[in-house]
């Protein structure tokens, strides 16, 4: 999907929500353990119940794994299932990879061309040539993390480097990179402030934002810092809706708390 | 498997040769792309032709995941046949995991527990807290990147962060965090003058070197500086090995090469 098919999403919906499908078979409802797959029955219900409120599902890879064959097959369908019947949505496969190039070819295959994911978010240790092939996907977007919203984000990316912290020098270097266009980055929404000092960095690039909801960031505060002219911002929120209840009502009460989030995305969009 | 087994084992083999199983179906024997399962069929050969001379296998697990499925379901064949039958054998997970608490909680559970690895590569970019589920399983390891073997190592990881290099302030930060005994790091072998530097900081910690053969490293530059009082190493080679050949003679060429290793090895381990 291009860029500018999201914003126009996001302008129809009047939302730039993200819902996180984060599926841990210890929390969901407990009827759906009868189902031949437990994991899709429960995403196929969420994004029924939520496709009109939210303009992207992001997976996160290592949920789908903890359960081996069935999670990956379980994350196949989803993604098979967001595609056929939701062309629409921006798909992001949450899988944090990062290797020697040749090796990294190898994860953006697999997850932009065979699961066919819009995108991967991507971890910036290994430099360039663990991104680049990553970046080389026509139409499809590499989301680098800069600064995420856990308390270990503190041990190395906000660490100084040569005058800059780790995370800028990542923003600023990224920049670089053949096929830059394609970049997108993840910055934790529990860190309202260093938004302002982002948007300096990359003006226009989209970001997708963490940490709204469970993990204590603030909507309107990275609106305020965070919005660039074309919205520019996904944010996320997975457990605050998709756990909202884990009765046989769940769907419509992620459904709700789907909704709450996109109302005051709604406001904020239109008072712009 | 804990460490003074692993010594042991070194020290009984002569070797300290870990071999990465990356593989492409593009470089295999055309003959094996006949079997149900061609991936476990080249993996199987191989460890059969060389498991006297290596204490390691490394499956990198993007080679896996390009493959769908049916790369899951080889990768879980690979370590059960290596668990059954080579139980002395260090077992490593190359996927470069790393994510917020929880969310490493279950790559922990997939790599260590469910599939069964000895340990897991894991990503330092995140912190603490992303590092930690993984070194909270007894008896198994967590390989920290610190100094990678490839180009864009350059671009963050040698950095001056606060009067020190990201990598090194990695190894020293995490030192501190619970469990750092079951720790080991990847440490490129194209850098063997780092070594000296490496060890100052980490002197008994066990280092998995990639990038000898294929990517340029030396041997005996790496052990020269980067041996510890217990070796402390494993020094991984992955196309030089399995690639050797491609003919229906493949495991012998491999063997072939992995002697060389071995040998090399063994005049090293003497003369100490």
């Amino acid at each position: 999907m291009n860029i500018d098919h999201l914003i126009s999403e996001i302008h129809k919906k009047k939302s730039f929500l993200c819902i996180g499908l984060d599926v841990d078979l210890n929390k969901i409802p407990k009827h759906l353990l009868a189902e031949e797959d437990p994991i899709f029955a429960f995403n196929k219900a969420i994004i029924d119940a939520t496709h009109h409120l939210a303009v992207a599902y992001k997976p996160n890879t290592a949920f789908y794994e903890a359960c081996g064959l069935k999670g990956w097959n379980a994350l196949e369908k989803t993604i098979q299932y967001l595609n056929e019947n939701h062309p629409e949505i921006f798909t992001i496969a949450d899988a944090k990879r990062g290797d020697i190039g040749n090796t990294s070819r190898m994860y953006a295959k697999a997850f932009l061309e065979d699961l066919g994911f819009d995108s991967v978010t991507v971890a910036p240790y290994m430099g360039k040539d663990s991104v680049e092939p990553f970046l080389a996907f026509e139409g499809k977007h590499t989301i680098l993390l800069a600064l995420t919203s856990n308390a270990g984000s503190s041990d190395f990316q906000v660490k100084m480097t040569e005058g800059n912290e780790v995370y800028k020098t990542v923003l600023e270097t990224s920049k670089s990179w053949a096929n830059s266009k394609n970049l997108m980055y993840v910055v934790g929404a529990t860190k309202g402030d260093y938004f302002e000092e982002i948007r300096k960095i990359v003006p226009d690039s989209f970001l997708l934002v963490p940490g709204v909801g469970a993990q204590g960031g603030s909507l309107s505060e990275v609106c305020k810092y965070g919005m660039s002219k074309d919205v520019g911002l996904l944010v996320n929120s997975s457990r605050g809706i998709i756990y909202a209840a884990n009765t046989r009502d769940f769907a419509d009460a992620a459904a709700t708390e789907a909704h709450k989030l996109q109302q005051q995305m709604e406001t904020i969009l239109d008072a712009r």
